[in-house]
This record gives structure tokens, sequence and C-alpha cells, in this order.
């Protein structure tokens, strides 16, 4: 059935992996155990009151190398997956290169990406575990469209805390999520002890990723029945791990097709898409099979953790409520800079990616945005989709190295990630097309600020109370 | 590799359609022929001021069955096409229904909408021709996106009059044209003549479907060196030649499936995906291989072109500047209530879809919007994707005919067309969810204001200059 030189490769449905790979079971290195803000390395049993439990074992599990899919979620992923890997013949026939250019799409989907393989999976387990509400906080929107629409098919309740600069800027992504029956919440909020107390500075006002986790987390651990969960969109273990069904997939269609990737690439903000669109190509490289394949994550020039970043225990959360990650950060307390609309703006960075990037397995580049969306609008003339604005930093790594294929003749095959549509993301686009977009890229003194936020040692911690 | 009960099933682009289907060549009675203003049957030589000219002579080709689909436009299809045909596995289940719903879903590209097929042979055509610029309107903003992204790929000048009500109330939309590289104007505007006469009176200034047309149309006459041409996205018989491959695609899926539909469900607004997804089957009807299968067109009741009109000649625009075509119209100056959300907003019907109406060979239902999106949540919550307002029509349809079935206990196979998603009508959709949409239905004397101004004899035409 594939044709020779096919634009999309679909798989069949028998075809979408049975099991979850995860890659820390290969790693030389293993990603730096969690602590809990007393130092103490997290057990189960510590953290299952925020995560729901098979999930908390999932993030714990650095030995077992394949876990599998659920049928539950297995069901569900065949609404909208295997999702195509496509060749993309109209960008390698205008960049005049002889480098074959494949691109993993996830946007087939109501959230719009990638981000629904891992919400799936996450309220599977929440309402297999008997909970009735799951809490999360989303920025751009993706992943809390992503939970909102999972816990509508699985029957729980959803409370999103968005950010409120978002929540203002798009009223259309709220609407997603409240058409998915989600409830959602502007963060900081008046509804839990941190977002009134961010609130007491009008500074804080339009709130951060950091502050809407506190939140989501405080919520989680207050509803009745202890039947709320916290539940996060990318950072964690746990979604790396469902997240590799991306990878997975593109092994398998790499595989139909005779062809294995030189060089992948993917935008990199907590590292959910990279951590799943490399874990069988980073386990080829680390068991020696390919030894030879490149990686590259691709930041913002305005939030550039992996390649300015200090590696580090740091919270995810400003609040400092959740549990410490061994990562690449910028400090808890970084913010980008106002003008920065593409995405990708978490402070730190996955610890499987970040151990990876410290071990030399993974390369990192930071870009500007106003490349990045040159980039974006080239493609979609190009491709026939829409960009999200975080998938195009992708798009503009894979660019840059299908042009030094141009110029080296090398007829290499480059993969990258798709992430999703960038339909909720036009006053950025907007801002571009109307040259008014700027790149601040911050200075030596402001990533400083940022670093005094990384707590000194782990454990001795300044906050109040905490739940954990 | 298509498994035996799967939820999607994708063709290969080898089997992506190589000819056109032109349902008009096995129609018993043809749709009338399209008239000039002054009640002369159009000719090539006619009409082609304003249509490409390889268009003019699909417009007015009753006979040629099949037309070959040029490989520049294959190319372009295969970026994004086939489109899957979907088992709404989960829709059927909540329903309790013994029927299996198929869905042919079109929105898998950035345009949103099937629109992109005619788009992607319009522009196609007119580049061949040798033509600068294409001109066009545009309302809910599908077409005016999908012509936008052709103009980009065939390198075409692509003007758009967007009805201002949209244009004010869809910014988004508007940036997308834009990002393709569009131009795009509010209508009724100051640069045209027919735009200039609505302005003088305010109560025109929100715009209509029927002035932007006339506008597009004057606009393209007025391009330098007769290198303009106006394209339409529904209503005319090329376009349902076009969408064709959406009916032909179906059918290749079908008997992959060994199944065959007995009831064809799409919603109808100008009728270009209702054309295309019925066109093989009701050629079977037709030619008497399956004389069973019903078609059902799904209208808005605040709309009801199709269930309340009447069937006569009448021009597609207010302006009076486009040829008349024989069709069911509520009249040229009918507009819909201003509460009037989920698209569908044409005051006609296409001639084809017109005739068959008339002759007995399609059923025409008309729905109250509220209840439209109270279908669209449902399915947006089982099947992940969040349906464009005009789609949901198409969706309702499909749930009462199912629900017939639960109830008699009839295992039908129903197909319905999924033209699109609804990223960008977001706002009707919050309307819906806070509880303050309306569901106003024309009067019998609202409908005899529109059907007096049908011109009553084709010919004596009582407006200024034509260009016809």
């Amino acid at each position: 059935m594939t044709e020779k030189n096919p634009y999309r490769i679909y798989l069949s449905e028998g075809q979408i992996p049975t099991a979850y790979y995860n890659l820390r079971a290969d790693m030389p290195v293993k990603p730096g155990r969690m602590l809990l803000p007393n130092g103490v390395p997290a057990e189960v049993a510590h953290i299952s009151p925020v995560f729901a439990e098979e999930l908390c074992r999932q993030e714990l599990d650095d030995e077992t190398r394949y876990v599998p899919i659920p049928e539950g979620v297995r069901e569900m992923y065949k609404v909208y997956r295997p999702s195509p890997l496509c060749r993309a013949y109209n960008l390698e026939k205008a960049l005049g290169t002889p480098a074959k250019i494949y691109y993993k799409f996830e946007g087939n989907n109501t959230s719009g990406s990638h981000k629904l393989n891992s919400a799936l999976a996450q309220a599977y387990y929440a309402a297999e575990q008997g909970l009735s509400t799951i809490t999360t906080e989303t920025g751009a929107g993706q992943w809390g469209t992503a939970l909102s629409e999972a816990a509508a098919h699985y029957g729980l309740d959803c409370d999103v805390f968005m950010v409120r600069a978002s929540y203002e800027q798009k009223p259309f992504r709220r609407s997603v999520m409240e058409t998915f029956g989600a409830q959602v919440t502007p963060s900081p909020s008046d509804q839990t002890q941190v977002g009134r107390k961010m609130l007491e500075n009008p500074a804080n006002f339009t709130g951060s990723l950091g502050t809407a986790i506190s939140e989501a987390v405080e919520r989680a651990l207050h509803v009745p029945e202890n039947r709320g969960r916290y539940q996060l969109g990318s950072v964690l273990n746990q979604v790396l791990l469902h997240q590799s069904i991306i990878g997975l997939e593109c092994e398998a269609a790499f595989e139909q097709l005779g062809e294995y990737p030189d060089v992948v690439v993917g935008c990199a903000g907590g590292g959910s898409n990279l951590g799943g669109l490399i874990a069988p190509f980073m386990r080829d490289k680390l068991t020696g099979v390919k030894p030879n394949t490149r990686f590259v994550a691709v930041e913002p020039a305005s939030c550039p953790s992996l390649t300015r970043g200090r590696f580090a225990y740091d919270y995810p959360d400003t609040g400092k409520t959740a549990p410490l990650c061994k990562m690449y950060t910028l400090g808890n307390g970084f913010i980008p800079s106002p003008d920065h609309a593409g995405g990708l703006r978490f402070h730190g960075m996955a610890p499987i990616i970040s151990q990876l990037r410290h071990d030399g397995y993974l390369e990192a580049i930071a870009v500007k945005q106003t490349d990045v969306f040159a980039a974006a609008e080239k493609f979609a003339k190009l491709e026939t989709i829409l960009p999200a604005p975080e998938s195009a930093h992708a798009i503009l790594g894979a660019i840059l190295e299908a042009e030094r294929c141009a110029e080296t003749g090398e007829e290499k095959v480059i993969l990258f990630g798709l992430t999703g549509t960038g339909y909720f993301d036009m006053t950025a686009y907007e801002a571009y097309n109307e040259g008014v977009m700027t790149d601040h890229v911050p200075t030596d003194e402001e990533l400083e600020a940022g670093f005094a936020t990384i707590p000194a040692v782990p454990g001795i911690q300044a906050e109040g109370s905490l739940p954990l």
C-alpha cells in the first residue's frame, strides 16, 4: 500500500504501539531523582497525594523498558492516531536541498497538538483510580485543551488555571476548554493561598506558568475525599514516557520506507514532544545500534534554558510547592520578557532531556522569534499547515540543517516534530506580519536574577507551608 | 493493510482520483443553464471576462462525465489528501444505535475545510492562463482562507472582500489570509462602485455575502491588462465538479471496507460540499445501480432555501452583476437575522442540488442552531474534533438518522460530511455555552420580502451598468 515516495505515510491502526518506551532504561546516567522540598528523594507514597498513583510509579521507574498502553487509552488513540509522517517535498524544493525532510504531524485533533497523547493517559489512570477531579495549569492553552478533552472522555471534572495574560489574550482557547466542560480560572486567582499571595504584588497580576502550577497543585490537594490530583503536560518523566508514542510511530513509518533519520530536530519548551520524538532513535544511539544520529533541540533565545541555563535542582513552580527536578533551568523566578510570543516559556527542561544534553547526546540551539515566524510562514505557504509557533522552532531548525545540506551536497534524512497548529496564535502572527514583533534576548544580568531563585541547597527551604 | 473495523480509513496517494466526476452528465434533467442578466443563456465567451477560461468551460459542460485532474493540482492534493473516512464508534455507542456512522473529514488543512479542494483547482487554472490576480468574497472565512492558500501556492495575487461583520468579529481569520499574502478588504468598501453605493445606506454597513460577491466581481474586471478573474467557493457547477473528489474518495474507501452507504447526509449552504459528497452515490442512484440510497441536505432554519425557498432564476449577488442561476432561492435581497451564527447563510443553492431536490432525488430538512451546537459539542467530546458550525448541521442530521435506527433496529450505514473545524467559530460556541444563543426562524412575511427581490423575468433588469 505504501507508495514509493509518498507525501504522507499513515500506519494502520494495528501498528499503533502497544507499549510506551521508557528511554531512562537505556540511559547510561539516569536523570536526577525527583526530590521533595526537604531534600529527600521522592517515593511513590510521598508524591501520590499530588499525582495519580500509577503515574507516580511511572515517574520514578528508571528501569522498565516498555510500559503497556492500556486498552482504554489505545482505543482513544485510534480516534486520531497514528498521526502521519509527512515528507516536505515543497519545502525541500524551495530550499534547493538534497536533504529529505520528514515531519511528524501531531496537530490533527481538537487540542491542536501532541499534548493529547499524555492527557489521555493521565486522565485514564486518574479515572481508573476512582478519582473525581484533575487539575492543571495552562499557558498557551494547548495542554489545558488536551486535558479538558481527555477529562470529558473519561468523565472527570477538570479545573484549569490559565495564566491570566493568555486568559485575556486568547479568549477562544478558554472557550474550547469550556466547550469540553472544564472550569477555567485566570491565574493568579483569589481561590488559592498561593494565588492570593501573588496578587498582593500587582506586578504578578498577569501571571506565570510557575504560579499557575502552584495554584493547580493546591487545588488538587483540596478536592473533597482526597479525590483530586494534579496533572502536568510536560517536563515529567511520565509525560515523556507517554509521548514516546510519537517516536515509536516514526520508527515504524521509517522502517516501512526503508529510511532512518540522520538528524532529529525538535522544539524544546518543557521537553515533552522532544523527549517523545527522539525516544527510539536515542535508544539506538545509546545502545550503539545507530551511534551517529544527531539530535537537535531548538529553543527560543528569549527563554534559553538548554543553551544558557544551569544544570541544577530547581522547582518547577514559582510557589515552590511541587517536588524539585534536576534540570537545566533559568530559575523558577525567571519570566520571559513581555515581547516573547512563541510559547516554550517554561523556565526549566525535562530531566531526561537535561541529562542527555549534559552528557553530550543532544545538541541545542537558541533562535530568535522573528526567524521562527519567518520559517512558520514559509512552511504554511508550502505545506498547507499553519504551524503553532512552538512547532515553528523545529521547522526553523530543520531548515537550517537542510540549508547546510544544500551547501555540502549531503543527502541527509532530517526528521522534525510538527507538534501542532497555530489557529489560536494569530495575535503573534499578526505582530509578525505587521513588523512589530521584537526579539528580546535576556542579558547576562537578567539571567543572573533568575539563577538567584534556584535553591542553593535543595532541602533548605525558605518558604512556608508545603504540601509535601 | 485495512483492518477489519478501523476507526479511520486512509487511502494511499495512488488512490487519489485522477479525474473529477461531473454529476450533470448523469442527471435526467440538467440544471438550468446560467443566464446573462439580459436573459441570454451564457456561453464561454460571455463569462470568460469574469471566470478563468477553463473554469467557464467546466461551468457550462453538462456532458463530459469525467474531467482529468491536472497533475499540478493532484500534486498539491497529495500534501493533504486523501482525507480520512472515519467511523464514529464513540458517537454510535453514545446513541445506542445499531447504525454505522461514517464521516468524511475535510478539516485537515490550514483553510480548515473542504474549500481548499476547489480553491487549488481554480487558482491552478488561473495561473495556467497567465492571470495575475484572483478576487473573491468570504463570509465565515473558510473560502477566503482556502483561496489565499491556493493563490500563495500558484504565485497569484489574491484580493478578498470579507463581509464586514465577519471582518470585525473574526480578526484571526483575516490574519490567516494575510499570512498567506492575501489582501483583505472589509465589504462594503469604498473601493468599488457597488461598495460605495451600498455605503450610502448605513443599514448596509455590516455587509452581506451578496454585496461582497459584487465587489469582488467588479474588482476582477478592473485588474490591469485583463489579468484578473473572480472565483467563487460554492454554488457553481465547476465547484461541485472539483468537490466530487470528496465523494470519489468515500466511494473508494467504502469499496475497501465492503460497505455502501444507505443514507448520505450533508450540510447545505451553497451546496459545494453536499454536491461533492453525494456525487458518485447519486450517480449510482440515477443510473439505477443503487436506486434506494437516500440523500439528506441539512440547512439552517434561519436560512431555509431548500425547504422554504422558490425554485427560480436569481442573482447570486446583491449588486446583480453576476450571471443568474436557476436555484432554490430566498431572494438575492434576503439576509439571515442577526442572531444567525452557524454559517450556511447564502440566499440560494447550487443549481445541481436545486434540480435534484426539485426532481425528488434529495430530501432536505431545516434545523435550529441551538440544536446544531448541541450536536457539535456532543460530537467534539466523543470524537476529538471540534466541528465547524456548518459541519455540525450534518452531524445533527446523521444523529437524527441514527436515532431513528435505534428505534427501528435498522443497521443502516450512514455517511455524513464533516466539512471542517470550528477553531475560528468560538464566539458562536461561547454564545451557545452561555445560553444566550437564540433561534430566529424567518416569518412568512420576512420570506416574502426576500422573494420580492427575485427578478420576475430574467433579462428585464432594473439596475444600472452591468459588466456582462
